[in-house]
Formats: structure tokens, sequence, C-alpha cells
């Protein structure tokens, strides 16, 4: 993960307050003596992609510096049940302490990368991209865009100030589709792109008619379009606009909206209902 | 929800952060005007349990005050599709811009809930009760073990601070289960309770044989045993201690587990892998 | 200013903490009566754009709620000496010991409002808009782009992490503009809109030459040319793309830019050397 | 700078935060890689007057501990065009990454102390010295004040809790100067100095009347005082108190000013709109 | 107490996050029903003097503001056995949760408030003035301070930032004290008052001798001296500096010491180790 | 003391911070020279015992990673007057500079330790065992909790939420005692104890002549009474509950109760009156 460890501290150390609280490990400091030492694996108890190494390499180390972490299995890489994804040695108590705090990152992150790598082995015969989108867990968004890289997606906008996207409530709002478009433009920064979802072929008309509101964006939604629709919509577009699929995709649907020539199809359930890839710590 | 709003208030704080940077929401801002005012309905799109609705309100009211939200279906509420859970009104703009913010807790909430709920109900035929573990997302510990709660389930400990399991790699560094919980009794207040966990009758056997051992503890975690195996323990340890049984935890394997006459069964996947609650905001 | 006041706060927390310290106000705390009340006027001193009467409000209201600020002239507004922008009134020693920090976010917002209105009044007669740098005060980068938009100008980027700007250091790492531009397009997200940088019209033939690298892009920046010069890259680009002029731009370098037509001309004095426009308090 | 790490590391993260988001450096993390490494050299590109140079240090070893920064002309140097400040060498990302935010504060704080030794040049054929004001920018009040000193300038107070300054609004408000300065000595500890504002050689006299109130004080602000007035003011005090001299202090008017034998000369302007001092990166 | 809100608030938020971790309070929340009302009195149970029911009353608002809170003894009011400082009413769940928190702080300042007016009533049939020290509590430096005011103490310096006091440790590396106050006067701002610490007449001639370094100064610390000496050191100063006794003060021992002519005494105690004042909470 | 550093950090950091301010150690650093360097020893002044060096050692190291500190007496160690505790060297500026917020640390957490270490001391002839109470200095329970352990002593609940305490508010509204306790062992998770308080024989009673309400209970706190009926209240418990006694404990006090036979004996004023064990920095 290329994300700077200052990004990743604060949500690492919140997490070690909630486990340890002001009075720490009890069955550890009781039961382990401070100078024993150990060594464990981070295995693989699934097939999946790893992200979140970092994070998890961070948990032990904020409880104690002397912790080495091996990494052998890095961000984005596949493992098989067995693999061997890092070696950890160094003070038992930290260890041990730090055990869950670390699986319990390391292993979300790796869900969402696993179930992006799903969808994008679904779809690596055609060019189209799965992409992600704001429905994140609160305090993650960082780390599950990054997640979604490691699984081999790209990243939609990070949030609602890195990009327009117009829905049907602000068309209801502005109107119509091609007001909302104007407002938009003439609202944003020249380096903000703008991307519009449409339902329908007769929406997706509005905006295609007038080449200055074409210009104006750089992307369009086709939201629950059966593939055949998706098709025409791609056709009518024809390369002026970046097209992206949506709406319940799984690794079944998805193919057949790839085909359809869209670049991008976005799922909202690689990040907020993957579950979790299994790894556990071994002796 | 019964937690302080204080605990709360960092949280959405974080998301807002997240999802508004330093530019805010750029579409809102320049298709809807300041002024304009709206209603809408926060509507379940499924069948399950809500949690969260107190974290959905303070994003709002965090946005702006002027925000209302009637909450019709609060936390713990069954709800079916179409249901209207609250009713949200005030400036536009906010109920815009905190809609993400507001509906990734609610649903991710409302999600680990229903699953809580699904187990519940599952085991609902004894007396068995469902409880849920610390793998939990980092940062939101509070308000998930809140939605355990919601979903009719009851809390393990909150972390390692506030109460004591020895698992398998303890023991291995006492020497012996035993051993280990004497060190625990030994180290740890006398409000600490103390659970141990065991695989095998024979493990158990070595704790239930001495009655001061018995004594130091609270319950045992009676892990991934058949039903029949579930059964025997649950006599030897005669209401001694609290049983708890975990490992694969489903609502087809719950029943014959809680019929084995465990007081407790565990399951981690309530919290890190329950899909989301699919709820939405309707016009 | 439309800024969430949560995004507010900290910076005036932190502002009121620098000024208080742990003993207060000193001065006002042993000489004005704690039931002392007031009304004073916060009045121009000299013509310029107001920026800021949210922060400033807030200042007074977070040392005490009792505060009341009755805005006449908001953000935007165009003032001349003695105008009244506002009028604050309650406990005495709340407005005095809040008078500094108020002033002194207030006047320096104004003050970058100021020179970009100054800039904006300089071009107004072409269709070029003046717009901002990176080159904001460290903590204030959002209060500072707001400033710029009260002013009359557009916002630029907010930071690396929103557009893509490619210069002569990335080109050169890259080996070439043509490839930095790809390199970019591949691993920036759809909705990343790309700029680069060029010095000359040669730099610039590079990508118009290729369809595919213009596609790629939203805007050029062209840096430091003579308006001839200029006159000629804005032809040459044929709107295709979203042309920017920077270099050393003052009230009276600016209407040349403007006129040899491009869309944008960018300024980082506006907000790294703006004088503060002279605004103070009257009994 | 002697300033602790500790106070600099927060308002150095924040400006981080402001430029990195959660998606960081898109241009440099898709064009660069990861393990190129580069040096680049900081350039003054005007005369002026060095502050921050720790500042910006931090801000490139925040990111990476791997960064190297070797300061040739440190806190307090003056450097001409083309003098090299420091050399910064390590992992490009890094470098380039960290530039702006490096170079903001310290273009800034640089301008700060360059303003400060302009006018301790004008001034220094006397004895006078320059000092500030509580007119700085939020959030940076403690670098801005370190900036003053590197520019060969002695701060004023801190804030309004580390010293009495009795202006106009106090004296209205107790009724008369002597009243105001009888509450604050009551009212404020034994090692709290006194300083008091008087505009007219008449106030002033109201209080060298009255042995007991000089002892009670440490320095007299005379505000916007012509020079004869001035001069005479500085020998009614007769060095009882340390003399201040404010208002509209620029390199033109001080040296009058200064002639008229006050110790202090006082600007606001250094602080509050001084332009940066120009300096780059170069390879 | 007159300390800002914002700067009680984390100090508080602090508290009571340190007694409800996640869980809340585990009591309450199970016995006590949500809807339960409440009415308590703060009872003072011993004589002594109230400080930081402003701090005691954010604790219960904090946690919910319905709770009211009626102050009858503010700051600064003296109090025998019985009496009621204040009435709290509101939900009883929040009255419970936060009364630990709420007394904790009370308490622990009230008795410094009262340590501080024994001492102050001990010295009160001489001009002498009772000061605190450097030597607080690590977080709570501002409240106890507060406190010492409230006993009618007076605050010597808040820390090492806003005051000069020259030690044997700075005399050691000068080589002498004139040399170590010539150096603090040339180093600090004018509105900085210095303060030396001598243990023997001989040391105190050697500043006294010199009218410069006693117009450099404003108050010597005249350290562990018996009253016979402390009255001669009073006499030979001869009001030009303030003069302040320090050196195992107690009620027994400071009345001799004021006695002396000393303007201030100072004892740490005040604030290290005053006993707390027993208050309760009575249905 | 065995706390993660990472909970130390923000304890030190807020001390650092009220000490030193924005304009830092005015004194040291006029008059110390930079490259000064020192070694000092932290020497007991008192008896008593240590506790806190981890907190003092981390005071230096934050202001200059360079300070060494050598500990010869950790925490637990018993010190008479001129024991060594630690050797400090490195930076002068720093040593002096950290010196009273090391030691103001140190010299407290001694304190609890110390007052501690006096009951255990005086109850060392039976097993009875010391412990402490949510009676702590607000932001430093967790310190003084590490400190009463360090004493001998051994630790009550943390706060409200890791442990069940029914005092006589709970029970008025619950109606009767059993029913308080049925009421928190039906909300409260299997792993959270329950203790009770009572003042009588006959409120024991009424939970001991119910098995199941014994079951339910881990510990009773005897409250106020007198050795004798103390010792008839843990002949009537039978070892079926933990046995704790509080009231007014002195090292007078504390034998009787003990030798009456319960497990534990409770104070308040270890660590809410614990007076300073006295420690200083010799050259």
């Amino acid at each position: 993960m290329t994300l700077p460890i200052a990004l990743l501290e604060p949500i690492v150390r919140q997490a070690l307050a909630e486990d340890l609280g002001a009075a720490g490990d009890l069955t550890t400091n009781a039961i382990v003596p401070a100078d024993h030492r150990s060594s464990f694996d981070v295995v693989a108890r699934q097939p999946g992609v790893i992200s979140g190494i970092d994070v998890a390499t961070l948990a032990w180390r904020l409880l104690d510096p002397e912790v080495q972490v091996n990494v052998r299995l890095g961000d984005g890489a596949s493992v098989t049940p067995g693999d061997v994804v890092a070696t950890v040695l160094g003070p038992t108590r930290a260890l041990l302490t730090g055990e869950r705090v670390a699986l319990n990152l390391l292993c979300h992150l790796s869900g969402v990368a696993s179930a992006t790598a799903g969808l994008v082995a679904a779809v690596a015969h055609t060019p189209a991209r799965i992409t992600c989108t704001r429905k994140t867990t609160a305090g993650l968004r960082a780390l599950e865009k990054a997640a979604v890289r490691a699984g081999g997606g790209v990243n939609h906008r990070f949030g609602l100030h890195d990009a327009v996207l117009i829905k049907d409530n602000h068309i209801a709002i502005a109107g119509s589709l091609p007001e909302a478009i104007r407002r938009a433009r003439a609202g944003a920064g020249h380096l903000v792109a703008i991307e519009f979802e449409v339902d329908t072929l007769d929406q997706l008309d509005e905006v295609l008619a007038d080449p200055d509101l074409v210009a104006s964006c750089r992307a369009v939604l086709l939201d629950n379009m059966e593939p055949e629709t998706l098709r025409q919509a791609v056709g009518l577009v024809g390369r002026r606009l970046v097209t992206e699929a949506s709406g319940r995709i799984t690794a079944q649907t998805a193919p057949a909206l790839a085909e359809a020539g869209v670049d991008l199809i976005s799922a909202g359930w690689i990040t907020h209902s993957a579950p979790v890839l299994d790894l556990g710590l071994d002796a």
C-alpha cells in the first residue's frame, strides 16, 4: 500500500485503543513473561488477494518497535490456503496483543481486494475495468480504495469533493439533466470532472444531442440497464464519454455487461459487503 | 443506541471529513440552491433489523442543525421492504450531502444487527444466546457491539482490557492450561472474569478436576466441537461455568449447538462479514 | 462562506488556543466586569471584498454563545471605507477577547478575496477567469480557496489528490511529456482530470499532434509565455483543452494575457502574498 | 528554529493532510517509479532572510524518513538570488510530493523574517529594536514569532495570556487609564508585565504623574505619534518605562521614529502582510 | 471559574472517556430505566473552599444536555459540612454515570482551593499573598491555577513560556547570577518579567549592587531562608523588587515569613499534594 | 510500567504543551548554550516506592531524542533518601526544560505507589490485598492504576465499562438489592463481573439467601463496617464471594479490617489524596 504512514497511523492507533483500553492485554500480561520472544507466520486459510500488510505491520510495531515483520506476499499478491503472507517475530507480548488488531484490518482489506479481484477476473476477457463507489466503511475509505487497487480495480471518486456525479435528486431539483450539467460546469473548477447518471436511453439522448454538454462531461453512469440496452447506450456515446455500468453487479452478471462494451463496471458491495479473507497466525 | 454522543461524534466527523474534503459537495453546491428544502424517507429495501439510526441522524445534523430526523423504527426494530425507518427534512443541501455518510453507517450497522438477529432466530427454541467476538471493524467496535445488542445478541468482552480469554498460545507459553489459569487469576483484579478455550474434553477435564481452578473462572469456550461432544462437555461442566460454543457458526449449524445445551454461541462473521442491510433514501 | 462548520471549528479553536493559552485574556479579565455588555461594529477601513465572516463569527461565539453577530455585508460583498460589515453584541469580555482572532482571520481572508477581485476586474472585459494555486497558507487552504471564490475567482485543484498536474520534473523522469501523460492516464481514475504544463509551443505540439493524448487531458498550463506566444498557443489548442496562463500575474500584466484568449489565468500571490484588508472594531 | 518538534509536527501534518487527502499525489504516484531517487537544491530567487528550514525539513521527512535534508543556510541566514539554502535527497516521490508543503511554509516564514530584517536594517543606526504584534496567521503564531526572531526582531507578547496590554476599550470601560492600570495590577500575577497604550501626551501624563502607576507598569505603547511628539514622550518617560512606537511602520517611516529615542517599534504587517520570499526547488 | 469552555471540554471529555470506555456505564444502563429522572444535591462533607463547579457541570451536561445544574455556592465560596453546593437534576442515568467524573474534578480542585485558603488565612494579618508553583498535575494546570485563585491566592507564572525564573542550574551554567540575568534580559522580550532565586544574602547583594540588574528584574525568590534572614533580605531589597519566600511552607511556618515583610509566599504542595475536599451526592 | 507508549505519549505531550506554550523555555533558551551537555541524577529525598519512570523518561526524550535516561530503580522499587533512581544525560536545554514535567509525573505517581505500599505493609501479616477505586485524577487513571500495582496493590475496575458495582442509588431505583442484581445479570455480558455494596448484615442476607443471586455475583463490598461486623459478614459469605472492605482506610485502621478476614481493602485516598514522593534533580 502506497499510503503515507501519517494517514495510516491514526486508524491503527484508534484500533489499538479500542482493544487495549487503559488496562492493556490482561491475559497476555498475566501469563506471558515480559522477555519471552516468538515468531509467528501470517498464513492464508482461503484463496484471495492480499491488501493491508502495511497496516498490520504498523499495528504490531506501534506496540513495540522491536517487532519485525518480514513480508513475503505484499499488497496485490494472490494467495492460496497455506501460503505464508508474512513472518512476525519479536517480543511475544506485543505479537499476541497486536494479533487481533492486525488481523482485523488485514483480513477486511484483503477481503475487499479479493472481492475486487473476483470481478476483475470475470471481465478479464474484455477491456472493461472494475471500479468502486463511495459505499465504504466509515473511517476506512482510503484503505478500502487502496484495497480495490490491490485487487486490480481502479478507483472511482474519493468523495463528494473531487468530482461531480449528477444523480436523480440533483436532476429533479435542477429541472432537467442538461440544466444540472450546465450548473455543475459553471460551478465547478476546470479540473473537476463531471459524470452523470441515466437510467434510460432517452435521458442519455438529452445530453448527447448537445455537443457543449458532452464536452462539459467526462463520463456517464448507465444504471441498471440490461446488457442489450447497455450495448446501445455505448454505441450512442461512441467514445465521446467514459461509460460506466452499475447495478447489482456480481461475477455472474459482470461478463455480459463488460461484453456490452462499457469502460467501467462499478460495484458497491466490494467495499461494503465483502466478507473477510480468512488469514490466521500460526506458531 | 444508548451510546453517549461524545463517543459517536468523532466517528461521524471522520466519516464526513472523508467525504467532504476541503471542497465540500461539489455537485450539490453547484446544482441545489442554498435555500431549497426537502423531505426524504429512509426506506428499507430488505427485511432486517435496524441499528445506527442515532449515528445516521448525527451525520445529517452535524452538517446542519436545522435538519430534523423523525425516527419511526429505531434501533432493534424489525423491518420489511418498504418500511419507512425515518423521515429526514430540512435544507436539501445538507440532506443530499449527508446521505451517503448516514446510509453507509446505518446500512452497515443494520447489517450487523440483522445477521445477529438471524442467528438469534435460529436458536430461539433454546435458552442459548448469540454473542459476538473482537473481530470487529477498526474504529467501529462500540457501534458494532451496540448493533449486536440491537439484533438481540449479547456482548462478549469489549477488548483485551476487560476480561481474560486464555487461548492456545497462552497455554503453550504457560506450559499447561491450569498454570495459565493460575497466572491469570493471580495477575488480574478481582472483577476481571476469566474464560478459557478448549478443543477437547481432555483439556476441559484438566480444569474441572480442580475446584479451585473452576472457582477462578467464569466461562469456558468450547471451540469447534461437534454437537455430541459439545453436549458431553456441557454435561461435564454441570453449570459450574458459563459454556460458550464457537467455530463456523451459521443459521444452519447453530440450532444443533444450541440444543446441546450451551449458554452462548459466538460468531465472528456477524461483525466482520455481515453484508449491509439495504436501505435507501426516497423523495 | 459555504463551508461546513465542522471544517471551520478546528481552525478557530486552534487560533483561540494560541491567543488564550491557559491563563486567558489577562487584561480584559482584570479590567472588564463579567456582566458588562457592549456592541461593536466591524468596519472597513479600505476598499475591498469580504470573506471569512462566518469564521470571525465563530471566533466570538465559541468564546461565548451569547454573542450575536449581525452580518450586513457577507462573503463576496464589496466594501468601501466606513462600511459596517457586521455588528457584534453581547458580553464585553467575549467581544474583546475574541477581537484579534476574529479580525486576524477576517482581514486575511478578505485580503485574499480583494486581491482576487482586483485581478478579476482587470480581465472583466474578456471571458478569462482568475484562478488560484496550491500556494496557500498551511492549515488555511479550504478557507483561502473559499476566499478566492468570494473574490470572483474560480478554484484550481485543492491538492495533489484531486487532479493531475504534470510539471517539468515529472516530464524529466518519464522521459517525455507524452509518456508522462500516458502514465498519468493509465494510473488515475476516470474522474481524475489531467493538466500539463508547457513553456514552449514545441512542447505543446508534442501533445496536440496525438488526438489520444488530447482526449486524455482536460487542460494545458501555458507558463510564462509572452502575450503573442500565448495567443498562438490558444490558437493551436483550438478549444480542445482548457487553456491556463500563469507566471508573474499582476493587474497590469493580466489584461494582455486575457486578451490572448486563454480561459484561465492563475496567480499564486493572491493566496500567499495578498496583504490583509484593513478592518477594525469600532465602539 | 529552536521550537520543539512536538509543536511543529501538528502544523506540518495538517498541511500535508490538506495536500494529500486520501488519494495522495496522483501525478507523482502515476509517473515516478517508487524506487527513483533524486537530489534537489532549495534555491533563493530573491534576497532575504531564511526562517522555517526545520519545518520544511519535517514536511519531507514525515513523508519518508529516508529523505535527507542538508541545510547550508539555516534560520537567520541572509541569502541572495542563487544561494542554495539546502539540498534535499532521497526517494523522488517523497521529494516531489512534499515540495509544495515544504516551500509554502519556508517561503512564508522567510517572508516574515525578511520583512522584519528590512525594518531592522532601517533602524540599525539607532538602539531601537523591531518587534511584532498579535496580528499573526491563525495556527502559525509560534512559527511567525520565531521568524521575527530570525529576522533580527524581538517578540512582543505571544498572546492575551502572557502579558497585559491596556487599550482604548479597556480604558473606556474602567473609566480612566489609571483605574485600568490599577485593576490590571491587582488582578494579574507578579510576573505579568503591564503595558498601556496612549495616543497623546496628556494620557501619558496621567500615568507618569503617579509613581505607583509607573512602578506597576513595564512599558508604554505610543501609538500613531509624529516623530516630534514621540521624542517628547520618550523624554517625559525618562527610561522609567520601555517605550514602544506603533502605527503604519515602514522602512521609510521607521528611522525617524527610532531616532526619536524609542526602545521598540512594532509593526503588524511583518506577520500579516509580508509577501513570501521566493524560493524554489532546482534539480 | 472564568476559563473558556473550549479549554475545559477536552479535559472533561478525556475523563469521561476513561470512565465510560466503549461499553458505557454497565451498572446504570442495566438497572436504571432510560426515562427515570432524579434530583441530587452536591453536598460538602468538610469545611473548605469550592473550585471547579463549571467543570463538574460540564461533566454531566456533556453526557446529556438535559441535565440542569443549579449552582448555589460557586467557585471561591466557603462551605461547611452539610452545605449544598449545587443541585443537579435530569435523567437519572446521566446523573449517576457522570457522578464520579464530576466529583473527582470538583473534589480535587476544591482541595487545591481549600489548601490555598488555609495559607491565605494564616497570613491574613499581613499584606503577604499566597502563590503557587509549576508543580501541578499533568493536564490540569489551568484548572489548578484557577483553583488557587478561587482559594484567594494569586498565580505565579503559568509555564516556562510566560516569564523567566533563574535558578541554580542556570546560574552555574552562566557562570554567575549577574551574567545569567544579563543573558535573560537580552534574550527575552520586553514584556517578559524576570525573577531570580537566591539562597543567601550574598547572592542577593550581587544583584542589588548593580542598578541595571535590578531594573532588569521584577522579582526575587528568597528560598529556604529563616524569618530573620528573610527580614534582612526584604530590607536590602527595599521595594525595588517583588519579594517571594519559598521552602516548606505550612500554615504553621507561613505567618513568621509573612511577618518578615515579603510580598509573596509560594507553596508547591497546594497543587501537588493537597488532599481532596470531601463532597458527595445526596438524593 | 508496562503501559504501551501510545497510551503514555498523549499525556506527556499535553503536559509539555502546558509548560512550553508557543514560546518555549524562555529562561533556559536565553541562558544555556544550545550545545551545552550535562548529566543529572534523579534522587529520592524521602523513603517510598517508585512509579512513573517510563513517563518521566518520555518527557525528556520527546523534547530531544538525544537524551539518555539510565534507570537504576524502576517501577516498584523501594527507595530511601539519597538513592539515585536514574541518571539523565544529554543536551542541557532538554534536561532543564523537561525537568518539571518529568518530576511532576514521577513524584505524583511515586506518591500513589508509596501510599499504596504503606497500606500493603500494614496488612502484610494477613492474606488481604489493597485495592484502589475510581477516585483518580482526570486524565491519569491508567497511570495511577499502574502506580497502585507498583506499590503492591491490585486494581479494582478501571471504569464504569468493565464491571458492575451496585450501590445505594441503584438499589433504590430497582426497588431492592436482589432486583438490582437480577437486572444487572440480565443486562450485562457473561464476562462482566458483578459486585454489590452493603452497609449491614441484613442487606447481605438478602443476597446470600438466594443461591442464584450469589452465583450471579463475584464480590461484595462491605462498606464502613466495624471489624467485628466485618468478621461476621465474612463468615456469612463463606468464600462464596470475594469480600472487600472500604471506608476511611488508613494504615492504622487497615490491620483490624484485614484481620477480620476480608480478601480486599479498598482506599480512595491512595489515588486522590496521596502526597507526592519528594524526588529531585541533582547535578
